[in-house]
């Protein structure tokens, strides 16, 4: 689990119509890196039931896949059947939600509400003393809420049992043209292909030109990359060097 | 070309990794949606030159598909090259590129710096005598830059182009459970599939508890379905009525 990937599937007509700034992802990615775990891939899709089972299928192939959206009780909500669907299983009731359903509506648990207990079979769910919310997994998916206070709380419900091991990144500034130092960066990567290089222009009034950035889960080689650019590269042209 | 579609393609380990926030999708969604093209898929993914084949193939099934990012001088910067061979075409200097390139740099046309006057053949070139940028076009894919303010520039090159038709929506708040109004918003859904019918619940202090949105290209589908929304929801839980 120490080299844990994610790929987000954030599932919502609200977002690609820009109804509502999805806020979901820019969480997401910044609580995946904290734990180490790679984001490979992130889509944002329509309440289609067919795109809905082409991307949990595509995205499933990542260590973890957390999908975002559509478990309401409304008929735009159609994330549970369209990934039951996409993995042939059945749509049923669980048992813990539907108990949960019962207790709270009594005789009031109309068809609209007896859908929120349901889950693709074979779904288990997490549960915590501390937390009124029960987060949904089905194989490597969790299956999230798209209310983005929802979504943080059955996050958390999961976010101990992710795997993942520390990625680490050092930066290089420069100031010059991203172009001027393109051969030499590239000769590093090449030179370390145990680390992930990066070459990042801007073209505002920051105090530098080409951030370089170079990341891995081993240290030393990200050290010793570092060291290689700082030779690589003109003195002159270098401003800062930082952790970030 | 009144029902253009568009889908986004973010290209960058720097978004997928957390180092930049992705700004480019919002204002692409927002630009987007004002011109009334219908946004049918985002994706964000790696510069790798696999990802970017397979994502291209994809999502240039949309009426438009825009890249942002990936097309500097840089040994990280596939985007050209992928979205050639997604289309088996050959990586070629475009002259006018060239040609700027030339009267730019003269003698100093580095190897790296040439790279930015590569495009997949058979790309057009989007210019305007107002700016100083061009944007590549390759059949149905605008190939922009990740670069935000170049990215703005780019697309506003091409912005006039795109055709869409206004989509109208309107929006009824209501303060009662979604599970209590999903039955009679799923009616009328199916009594007006002319229009798409959304439901979005909130759980914070505000004077709503579920937004019900009605979204057409058909102006006369959309106010029927809203009146329609009214007679078949109970009065004493609509909050608001409006056009958003």
């Amino acid at each position: 689990m120490s080299d844990a990937t994610a790929a987000i599937l954030i599932i919502g007509n609200e977002v690609l119509s820009g109804k509502v700034d999805d806020t979901n992802s820019p969480f997401l990615i910044k609580a995946l890196r904290q734990r180490g775990i790679e984001l490979v891939e992130l889509r944002v899709i329509a309440d289609v039931v067919d795109s809905i089972i082409d991307a949990t299928r595509a995205l499933s192939a990542a260590t973890h896949l957390f999908t975002t959206g559509g478990i309401g009780p409304t008929h735009d909500d159609m994330t549970i059947e369209a990934i039951a669907e996409a993995f042939e299983r059945r749509v049923v009731h669980h048992p813990q939600l539907l108990e949960r359903l019962h207790h709270r509506y009594g005789e009031e648990l109309s068809p609209a509400r007896l859908k929120l207990a349901e889950v693709p079979d074979g779904s288990l769910l997490h549960v915590s003393d501390e937390s009124p919310f029960m987060t949904i997994q089905f194989r490597n998916i969790f299956i999230l809420p798209g209310v983005p206070s929802l979504m943080r709380s059955c996050f958390a419900l999961v976010a101990d049992d992710l795997g993942g091991s520390p990625i680490y990144s050092r930066a290089v500034y420069l100031d010059v043209a991203e172009s001027d130092a393109a051969a030499a960066v590239a000769e590093v990567q090449t030179r370390h292909p145990g680390v992930s290089v990066g070459s990042y222009p801007r073209f505002d009034s920051a105090p530098y030109r080409v951030k370089i950035t170079v990341d891995s889960r081993n240290l030393d080689e990200v050290l010793l990359a570092v060291t290689d650019l700082k030779n690589s590269l003109k003195i002159e042209w270098m401003v800062d060097i930082d952790g970030g």
